[in-house]
Formats: structure tokens, C-alpha cells, sequence
């Protein structure tokens, strides 16, 4: 593990920042009427890990790689994907930090964007964002040398079909829909099978498509599709659990956001359902489960480092 | 103009309960979790003029009979989109309605969504039609004889661009975005120049987007679609003035939301700038226009009736 840290840092230095330039491209300073692309900006490009593109763009390589293909191509066709994952990743923080969800003031360490613009504008905020992560999926790339257009506009139909389906009413908001009852209901309304159905929506689904999305753009076969669909779904629920622990261990400076939050709302989390120690194990058991279905299928790349690193976290 | 109207009546109740219909089936009373499909459909299936998806369903049907093709097979095809269309119009209404936005509490006949489901599912409901049009986009129609797939694709791509640039930032999301910093600012907020600009991306750039993707699912020639964009940008200019209107002349009962509210609020008006009388000239103009775009690109099938028929409307 420690032979491919360094590697890993220096991957996800370089594609931090093709993704921080392209979000900044594709959600530009000057778009028009100001006052909403620039709180849309202020929500986006206000740091955060960037896991979501982070996957596509590894799972993309992974696909191209495991087919003698250029990795660094792959990277490009998957990178407004990858930026529309983010787009959509932060409407649904914009929207969950507002009064009528959450009532969260603080995330990635600054005020949120309700606090900032007031509610009505962030819910537009979020809104403009949602809506520009369909624009930019339909519209980019516009061609892609060696690759016939028709063959183009088919992964990214199936690539808007996949991430629409994954961040909709069945997935990431319908989650968030159970999120909001059980915390309505208290602790004790969400049981271990309950807990883990809204989090394999609310955050698990967005994870999967972002994997399967790169994959796809990537013009990955159904075998090698699986193969990341399974190890996309363990490193969600990996990342849920991790977020559970952090939240109770973590100081809020580190995390950008409010710590103890979630316990102190009564909300359901591993932590409390499991303990700390046994929440740690199956963070851990997931991380085994994700690396087992990419050596089954021969794939590798920055996917496995990429695991590991998404439960080593500190916020 | 006596003349075509019955023939308008019967379309009109043909295509609405197909586009009914449809809406039931993208928008399934089964979906899970619960919760939120309930409220999106509480919102969706509340009856309305389905303007939107009826300008789709006509532009479609005209581009069609003027390449001498079946007018029926285009409104099949374009139907996915024509409910898409509303899906995106219902999730805009949601939103629009919230405390921290227009606060009503009245919306076609009923209780708004966020009276009934609290503002938080509210807003979780508006963010999974918007997500859901855009699945449906991408799915429907999976199929259609004698149409090749990377046809359909293109088409689709075409479709999702096109509503995606109308509804998000610079468009209607960003027309929303003007009002409310008007509504914040008092009446005297937006001259004429800027009213319109506001409507052209609330209201109008939407109506366009019905037009124009209706007629690009039909497989629509350039001129055709100039055509159909000039037809529809001065029908939305109409419907926005007639909206005005009827805040001021209409009852809450016809309406079906509450009226004068607009007035009350402070909100800039076609009333308020030019006057009742000159207002209706305006709109009358704007049909004028309308009905000249399409004669002169040889367009007709059901777009002319349905534009006088914008005016005439009384709620």
C-alpha cells in the first residue's frame, strides 16, 4: 500500500486540478444574470475531495487500461461526466443545507450558500446546477477523434440515463426523502436494513453512477461494468460509514463542517447501530469487497488506492 | 377562425389524455420510496393547461405534415419529451411556491405542495421531476420503427440540450432569479426592457424549448426549426402578457391560484408599465407575429389555433 501512496497523491494532484479548471469552464464567471451563476460558483468551486469525478475519471482509465486502450484519453472523454457528477453533488449539499432540511450553516469550511444568498437563491443555486449538469453531459464532448459520433451520443445517452436515474426520486432524493422523515421520527425510526436502504440511496447511488458513468463514457463491456458496479457500491457504503465515524470523532475545523451534527439530530448512524469498533470493521470488510471485484475482473489502476484512501480519510 | 376551432377542441382532448396518460406512466404511482413519488405526483397530476407539452406535441405534428410524413408517428415520438416538459414546468411551480420564494399556498385549484408535504419534501419533490425529466429524456422513446438508433440517439441529445439550456441558469432558473431580487427590490425595481428579459428566461425560454424540442424529436430542418423558434418565442411573450391580465381581471376560482398576488407583491406587470388596453394590443401583436413565422415557412397543422387560443384563455 504504501508503493502506490505516492503514486495515488500524485494522480489525484493532477486530476484535482483538469477538474477544478473544467468545473470553472463549464460553470464560467460571466454567465448571465450574475447574481445565480454566481452562487452557483460559490457553492462549486469552494474545494471539497472532488470523489465523485475523482471515480469516474479512475474508473474510465481502469476500463481503457484493462483494453490496451489510452488511459489519458479516457480521462477526457469522461471529464465533463465527471464535472457533471459534482455539479450534481453539490446541488443536492446546497439543498440539504437549507433551514427546511438540514438547517446546516457550515460546509466546506464557509457559511452555505442560504446563509450567503438567502433561501430563495439557494434553492435556485441548486436548481441551475441540477439543470447545467444535463446541459454539460448532453452537450461535451463534442467529438472525441477516432470516435464515430454515433457511437459518441450513445454513451452519452446512456451516461445521462444512468446518473438521472442514480440522483433521482428512487436514488440520492429519495434517500434524502427518507433522511428527512426519520429525522423528523427520531433515532429509533430507521433499523439496520432501513439505515442502510437510505444510505445506498442518498449517497450510495451517486457513487455508483459516478464509477459506472466513467466506465461507460470509457465504452466499457457489461462484465467490466459489473465488476465496477460492485466495486463502486462497496466504496459507498464504505464512504457513509467513514462519514458516520468522522462525525463523531472528528473536530469540526478538520471535517469544514458542523461535527456531531447528525448524533445530535437524532439521526440514525452506523456509529450508533453498531458502536464505533464494529463500524470500523465493516468500513474495512467493504474496502476487501471492492478490491476482490476488480482483481476478479483484472482491473486496477488508481481504483484500488482510491478505495483505501476514501476510509484512511481524516474529514 | 370559428372554423378551426372545434377541430382544436377535439386535438386538444385527444393529445391532453394522452399526455395525461403518459405523465401517469413516467411518473409511476408504485415508485419507492413512497413518500416522494406521492408528493410528485400530487403536484404533477393536479390537472393544468399542459401548454408546454401540447406546443411540443403541435410543433411536432406540423414539421411532420410539412415533409408530407405521418403527423401521429411525430407526436409518438416526441411525446417522452412533451412530458419531460411538464414534468420541468410542475418541479418549476413547486419551487416558485415556497415560503422562501412567491409563498403561495394555492396552485390549480389546490393546496400547493409544501402546505400539504412541509417544505422540505417540497423541495425534494421539485428536485426528483426535474432529475425524472431528464431520465425520461434520455430513456423514452427506447425504440421507434423505421428510425435507426444512432438517429434516435442524436435526436435525444438534441432534445436534452435544448431544454436543459432553456430551463437552467441563464433561462428560466435564471429568469426566477431576477424576479425574486425585483420582488425583493419593490415594483420600481425593472423597466420595460428588463421585465421582458425576465419573461424571455421565466417563462419564455421554456415555451421555446417545447417548441423546439417537439420539433427537433420530429427530425426538424434548420428553417423549420427558425420557424417554429420565432412561432414560439412571440407565443411566449403572449401567454406572459395574458398571465399578467388575468392576475389583475381574473378570480382566484378561475384562475385556480390566487389572483392579484403578483400586483400585491410589488411585482413589475404588463399592467402596471403600459395599461390594460395597450397590454392586450401587445399580445394581440405578438400573435400576429406568431401566425406570420409559420405561413411563412409553410407550417400550420394545429400551431396557429393554438396560439389564438393563448389569448383567449381565461385562467
Amino acid at each position: 500500500m504504501s508503493a502506490t501512496l505516492p503514486s495515488l497523491q500524485a494522480w489525484l494532484e493532477i486530476r484535482r486540478q483538469s477538474i477544478d479548471e473544467a468545473l470553472d469552464r463549464f460553470v464560467p464567471a460571466d454567465g448571465e444574470p450574475r447574481i445565480v451563476w454566481d452562487a452557483m460558483r460559490y457553492s462549486l468551486l469552494a474545494g471539497g475531495k472532488r470523489l465523485r469525478p475523482l471515480l469516474a475519471l479512475a474508473a474510465a482509465e481502469a476500463v481503457a487500461e484493462r483494453q490496451a486502450q489510452d488511459p489519458d484519453r479516457a480521462a477526457t472523454l469522461a471529464l465533463p461526466a465527471a464535472c457533471a457528477l459534482e455539479l450534481i453533488h453539490t446541488y443536492s449539499l446546497v439543498h440539504d443545507d437549507l433551514p427546511a432540511m438540514d438547517n446546516d450553516v457550515l460546509r466546506r469550511g464557509r457559511p452555505t450558500a442560504h446563509v450567503v444568498y438567502g433561501d430563495g437563491m439557494a434553492i435556485l443555486a441548486g436548481d441551475a446546477l441540477l439543470t447545467q449538469a444535463f446541459a454539460l453531459l448532453a452537450s461535451e464532448p463534442r467529438e472525441v477523434p477516432g470516435l464515430p459520433a454515433s457511437e459518441l451520443a450513445s454513451r452519452k445517452i446512456a451516461a445521462i440515463r444512468l446518473i438521472a436515474e442514480a440522483a433521482g426520486a428512487s436514488g440520492m432524493v429519495g434517500g434524502q426523502a427518507i433522511d428527512l422523515r426519520a429525522a423528523d421520527a427520531g433515532a429509533a425510526a430507521l433499523d439496520a436494513a432501513a439505515l442502510r436502504d437510505m444510505h445506498a440511496r442518498k449517497t450510495g447511488a451517486l457513487i455508483r453512477a459516478a464509477a459506472l458513468a466513467g466506465a461507460s463514457m470509457a465504452g466499457a463491456p457489461p462484465p467490466l461494468s459489473a465488476a465496477i458496479d460492485e466495486y463502486a457500491s462497496q466504496v459507498g457504503l464504505a464512504f457513509q460509514i467513514v462519514d458516520d465515524i468522522l462525525d463523531v470523532e472528528g473536530a469540526s475545523a478538520d471535517l469544514g463542517k458542523t461535527a456531531g451534527k447528525d448524533a445530535a439530530a437524532g439521526k440514525p448512524t452506523y456509529p450508533a447501530l453498531y458502536g464505533l469498533e464494529e463500524s470500523k470493521r465493516l468500513a474495512a470488510g467493504c474496502i476487501d469487497a471492492a478490491l476482490r471485484a476488480l482483481a476478479d475482473a483484472g482491473l486496477s489502476g488508481h481504483l484500488p488506492a482510491l478505495a483505501r484512501w476514501v476510509t484512511g480519510r481524516q474529514s
